[in-house]
């Protein structure tokens, strides 16, 4: 079996030689550049992990495993402009270093490029890899829709709140994982675990970033600590907060929400010994740590033997252990 | 066979009563939205025109068909955010009556819903299909950015400006007409020859735009006359002009471009006042003509009884001489 750094190395190899046609310039320039930024390619590794578990052709598994990281990059290039965030993997976002045009038609190709790639398959499994691929495209437009609807809601309940992150973030690594294993020809029943070992894995994996945003140590965490907090953002934390806090705590709180005058280094201070007196940072791990869970009883029930698990273990236990 | 109009009404129905899912309800609204603006569903009856040619099940073929309206609607929501177009078929465009954020979301859904109705096909043709449909996809990108690039370039020739409304408006109808043909079972052949047929047309079929925008008859245009010439797009007309003027008429037709403070009336007036002394408006029927002709000559030369392509033949002689 591969090392997922050997995995990692195959893509970057994949993704470092791409041959993006020469013309129009401007318009493959903006792709290149935002693949080019690098990042873990975590999500593409789940597709070969998933080919290789299934004892599939790891190199079949190459292209369909870019198609995700294209994919996940679009929507990561419009996303963009829709937070109008100016940064990303601490380098200007297309948008910024170009402008919105080039980047609403730069992602538009890219993901384009992806359904270029994802139809590299065998033909006779086509139709089932295209309609999983379909399907998370879809869902995570529909989370990044909700998401965008959140900010402006009054209240948003943790049911919403899962759905939301389980559109907008996990789907795309159970669909990955599900993915490889149709290339390796697995059972249907072995897909529909992996796809939920890969959803319950990327609901904890967008719960601990909520724990990290706020408990993060400044030193390894790489952003600012308390990004979220200062945004109003509603993560779990927030929101599970405002659903537990009383009387004052809860007064307090809400006031903070508004406050446009105090300075964002008080505004973490203070918000975060809310979160503390309510336990939220135990209240958050404990339901990170039941997805986390959830996840890894569907990799047991898998049927596979248990040695070939062992990579994709190691890779959950990381995520949901990781301090950055 | 069909005629037209049963054709444009299956479509219509299909289109009407699409099944979007209900929530999050503002990611879906301005799909249907924009889809509702009707339109003469122009591309999609092309691939329901192709498979009725071939005799194939033109049932079979609507949701294929009704993936070209959708994929053709969401380059026209992303283009009017690029283009800040404030109106479409008389109405506001999305990002006009909601915001950016929503027009390029609602679109990459678009393009999303449009791949999963083009793999409403027979698996043992749905690589074949797919690969047309992304060419096409890419094409019309590659279109788009090459027409915002000429904006910005001093000069554009003849030959690149054909290139660019080939990419951004004729592929689509080529890309049509073979998926339709595919659909239906045609030989190789004959799916190319059906496809140059459109591209030819689709070149055509621009090109008297770009004529009817300076010389349509007000009442029956429905748009301002004149409107490429206020904007100085570089158009086949204007192109040619600066081509072919010299002396007196390039200096004043290069005056008039860069004249910032000109009545729009008086530019048209004077503009089309030197693209007469050029004989343009003959020159570019001309071009139009040849391509059209090409195109007659493709159809003619698909292995098919005669009388079954009076339905084509028709439907490009009435393109091309439309006066709106």
């Amino acid at each position: 079996m591969y090392q997922i750094s050997e995995l990692q190395q195959l893509l970057d190899q994949g993704i470092n030689n791409y041959p993006y046609p020469s013309s129009p310039r401007n318009l493959y320039e903006p792709v290149s550049y935002l693949l080019g930024l690098g990042g873990k390619r975590l999500r593409p590794a789940l597709v070969l992990l998933a080919a290789d578990l299934f004892e599939g052709d790891v190199e079949k598994a190459i292209k369909p495993a870019m198609a995700i990281e294209f994919f996940h990059n679009f929507s990561l290039m419009h996303d963009d402009i829709m937070d109008k965030a100016p940064l990303r993997r601490g380098k200007p976002t297309v948008h910024a270093r170009w402008n919105d045009e080039t980047a609403i038609l730069s992602g538009d190709i890219m993901l384009i490029e992806a359904y270029k790639l994802i139809t590299h398959v065998d033909a006779e499994i086509l139709p089932q890899v295209i309609h999983v691929f379909n399907k998370v495209a879809t869902e995570v437009c529909e989370g990044q829709q909700m998401d965008m609807n959140f900010e402006k809601e009054s209240s948003v309940s943790i049911s919403d709140y899962i759905e939301m992150i389980k559109l907008k973030t996990a789907v795309l690594l159970g669909g990955s994982l599900q993915i490889g294993a149709i290339i390796a020809g697995s059972t249907t029943i072995n897909q529909q675990l992996i796809n939920e070992f890969g959803t319950k894995l990327g609901i904890a994996f967008q719960l601990q970033d909520d724990i990290l945003d706020v408990y993060g140590d400044p030193e390894k965490f790489g952003k600012q600590v308390g990004g979220d907090i200062i945004s109003n953002k509603k993560t779990f934390l927030l929101i599970k907060s405002l659903e537990l806090a009383k009387d004052h705590l809860k007064l307090e709180l809400e006031r903070l929400l508004i406050d446009q005058k105090i300075a964002a280094e008080e505004k973490v201070s203070r918000v975060t010994a809310i979160y503390n007196a309510l336990n939220i940072k135990e209240i958050a791990h404990k339901k990170m740590m039941d997805y986390a869970n959830d996840a890894l009883e569907c990799l047991d029930k898998i049927n596979v033997a248990d040695d070939r698990k062992l990579i994709l273990k190691d890779f959950a236990t990381h995520l949901i252990m990781r301090d950055k």
